[in-house]
């Protein structure tokens, strides 16, 4: 954990991911960073995969390094508690709706410079998810096998559930720049960011809608290839399937030189009447023949030497992985400085734990923590942030109001 | 454009996509951006889609709302006024390699805070780009159909580079955590994001990394269908792929009242002794049946009339749209705050342009700015900054190492 943030503390009332996320890199930047849930988990408490004993191994994950606070988010004192705790601190990350106890206005009354960052899911109040505003971005229609006929290829679904990751990055920068703002103005900010907005707005930003409305039509189907540059996936001759993509004047060297194919090159050029040093534009327009010559010369080549012709030469490629390989990897996981010991876990499985995707060569890193038990800092914080004494907690406690830790 | 930033000002030497968003970025909350080129543009200068003359509609969009400044930066003296530009500015957002001219111990002598944040490939230094990092990230395996035999199932590459657009967002957060830190202590710091990190780092996040360690192999391939919980895409009677996800209590009762489907489903939970209202878990046990099910009764209807009653019904649900269907969506673009009008755009073709994805129901949002041309602000921001005379300024444009406005 860096110290980036160690002046900052954030309540956090979230489900699934995008919100969940914000939290997280603010904690891994030095934050407090104090989740408060439902007494009996939030809408994603029980997330796949779960462990034999019932842990979310996606919770556990999205929340590292956390405090949890747990109350009867369904009782009005519940609520009234939250609503506190949220004004006391002063930023908020959210994505409950705007309509609901916690809406901006509830929560500054009282504190006019309070900053809060909801996710929504369309900007016009309707319900989405990531899988939901996928299908509205036209991506899932471009992704596919390019021989797949497009009048009949079907959508393909992206597993990584990118439009949570890119709006929970993005909701952490606008938190830090509301922040900023109200560090020279002393004036709060109610920052509202759809998740549908950051996909269709991504795809803009792009250049894509652009792209599709000079066109007056949709980009061909391109199965695999890089779009407008040459790259592709290729597989060795033992079989090894491997990325490879060329858009510099060195990577585009440094590949012929791998591969060994200067003449056929030469006589591809030939041919064709091409310079492919000449960039992008002549190495895409002719991906077929070119694809077609570099698999020829892939299937002269173990992934041994090939690889390691690659590697020699200054190319830009890297093997696939499955992703139990790919946890399994000691150049990507186990050798990785991104990464370092197992904390105590909730689910009392041993794995390596992120640190913050930054590294700051200078700073002190330390070791990533673990995710709160639900409930396990209620008496932490309520004590701390809103004063209360231990007696009236144990009667919250008892009354059902307040839970404390659910480790067994 | 927010005015969240408008104390800042950031030097930017960025190509391609995740270090240009950084910018664009901020720049959409009123930071001042001043991206500096070599003289005939970076290297995604030529990003497809050109235009009939040449202009990229990549670079146009990427780069919307920042100043241009463009230098010989092969040439000594343009490189020392880019250290120059950065020492005096502070803030410094980069994907030349640290081992370049523009390195952090370069720009930070005499400069002690300065802050930079470097996008990387990956963490050791070696090269890599979005599509590269994803074939590691094991995520390629697990996409598409899924009755493909996963023995040889090829990858499935993103057409999305979400790993570049993470990293882009990622990156704002950092530069801005590492302002407030340096707003509070007075001290820089180097940061440095490797695209290789932020994607096997997110998988780990998500829980992927711990679950396929648990289970000790890799998940089953599920092809659309959404993990751990109920969803994935439907056709209507008359054709129309669409999306639908059903994870909270009210998401799924919605879903059978408007598929009508009470009945059937009552019926499927006595057969398997099952209740699916429990939750996720036997949802997603039995989702091939659901599946079945579920699309049967969508076969009974047309588009416009199911997905009116999916609405009434609160279900969460989305059409899948082809990205030119997605242009030219009304709901989407047209009618949707997030874009504004077209600014004056260098390839002189007029769409919708984005704002910040982040809105403040509360403050001015402003208009869309456009993308500068190559050096367009070359003289301004030399004679702000650097106080260079505009004698100065001439003598270097005569010798080639500063260009002004590649307008024509």
């Amino acid at each position: 954990m860096y110290k980036l943030l160690s002046d900052l503390s954030i309540i956090e009332v979230s489900s699934f991911v995008a919100s969940p996320t914000i939290g997280l890199y603010c904690g891994q930047m030095g934050a407090e960073v104090i989740r408060v849930d439902h007494k009996v988990g939030g809408l994603d408490y029980d997330r796949y995969l779960l462990t034999s004993e019932g842990r979310s191994l996606s919770w556990e994950n999205l929340n590292r390094g956390k405090k949890s606070v747990a109350l009867d988010l369904q009782s009005g004192e519940g609520r009234e508690l939250l609503v506190e705790l949220a004004r006391t601190t002063g930023q908020v990350v959210t994505n409950l709706p705007e309509k609901s106890f916690l809406s901006h206005t509830a929560m500054s009354e009282g504190r006019d410079d309070l900053v809060s960052v909801r996710i929504m899911g369309w900007h016009d109040g309707r319900q989405a998810m990531d899988f939901t505003v996928n299908a509205a971005s036209g991506y899932p229609l471009m992704c596919g096998p390019e021989d797949w006929d497009p009048a009949t290829a079907p959508p393909v679904n992206q597993v990584l559930p990118a439009w949570d990751f890119i709006t929970g990055a993005y909701g952490a920068f606008a938190l830090l720049a509301a922040l900023r703002h109200r560090d020279t103005t002393g004036e709060g900010s109610e920052v509202r960011i759809p998740l549908g907005d950051v996909a269709i707005g991504t795809m803009a930003n792009s250049g894509a809608m652009a792209e599709m409305l000079y066109r007056g039509g949709d980009r061909e189907r391109l199965g695999n290839a890089i779009w407008g540059a040459f790259g592709r996936d290729f597989r060795s001759k033992d079989g090894v399937r491997f990325m490879v993509a060329a858009l510099t004047p060195k990577q585009w060297s440094g590949l012929i030189e791998a591969f060994g194919v200067e003449q056929e090159i030469a006589a591809l050029e030939s041919e064709l009447g091409v310079r492919f040093a000449d960039g992008d534009t002549p190495r895409f327009a002719n991906r077929h023949r070119l694809f077609e010559l570099f698999q020829h010369a892939a299937d002269g080549f173990d992934w041994t030497e090939l690889s390691q012709r690659m590697a020699k030469a200054g190319t830009t490629f890297e093997k696939y992985r499955t992703m139990h390989e790919a946890a399994n990897d000691p150049v990507l996981v186990a050798n990785n400085p991104l990464f370092g010991p197992s904390p105590a876990n909730p689910s009392g499985f041993e794995y390596p734990a992120t640190r913050s995707f930054a590294n700051m060569p200078e700073k002190p890193v330390g070791d990533p923590a673990p995710a709160p038990y639900l409930g396990q800092h209620s008496e932490e914080i309520l004590a701390e942030r809103l004063g209360l004494s231990s007696g009236s907690i144990a009667k919250l406690v008892d009354a059902g109001i307040v839970r404390l830790s659910d480790k067994e």
